[in-house]
């Protein structure tokens, strides 16, 4: 933990003069249970961990490649006994460049595979459906390769 | 609606050799009410509309500017009643020009203001919380401009 929010995190959109997503957050039970599915699982990179106090809660930004690029919040609040799922969040979808042997290393992880590599759609590409350790839905879409 | 997805919308990743988050899906109970507010007040480009029959739902996906940027997606189930929102998703936050003009519409669209714009962290930009028609939390960024 570091304290509060590094403003540079809040100022992605700078030179920017068109709207775009920033990130989508989820609130987690355990943030070690999180970055062994994102950071250690997935390859995500933790881009900055910080405290709200005035909000009573912790988050964390994790995401690939450029810190410019849209986010994963985490957050995790302080006085919080757990958090209840609805149905009308779906999920997050990321592309990953081997899709088959990621889904071997989440189930080996502990994670569950919720629907198999599979074409959902005849002429698309294979997607799977997996959970992450809080139960939230992450769709991963192999990547082309040709 | 246009039949079977289009399979170019899977091959956003075709020529590249990292991951990256794709979209976020939500789902919601009226596509119309949906595109007053993502399209027609936020700004959003409807990229892609389509059904799903073998999963019986329809989707869209929606964003800003680059169609090869991250979207947000739509969805509809055809044999659902309605939705449950839990406390564990948090919300997708988006960064805008101008936020007390867009609140402001937003507001006047009969949408709800969850937040003033006002600064969270003391250093950092504007931000608002408001709600969509089918009471998802979207959290609005002011884009610097200096």
């Amino acid at each position: 933990m570091a304290g509060e929010v590094d403003p540079q995190m809040w100022r992605l959109g700078a030179d920017e003069t068109v709207p775009r997503l920033l990130h989508t957050m989820l609130r987690v039970s355990d943030f070690d249970a999180s970055l062994r599915f994102y950071r250690d699982t997935l390859g995500m990179t933790v881009f900055e961990r910080f405290d709200v106090p005035s909000r009573r809660a912790s988050g964390m930004f994790l995401g690939f490649g450029d810190p410019r690029s849209p986010m994963l919040e985490l957050t995790q609040r302080w006085d919080a006994e757990g958090y209840t799922h609805g149905d009308a969040y779906g999920h997050v979808a990321i592309g990953v460049a081997d899709l088959v042997a990621l889904c071997d290393r989440i189930a080996e992880a502990g994670c569950a595979v919720v629907e198999s590599p599979a074409h959902v759609v005849e002429s698309g590409p294979l997607v799977a459906f997996v959970k992450d350790p809080d139960g939230f839905v992450v769709e991963l879409v192999q990547l082309q390769r040709d």
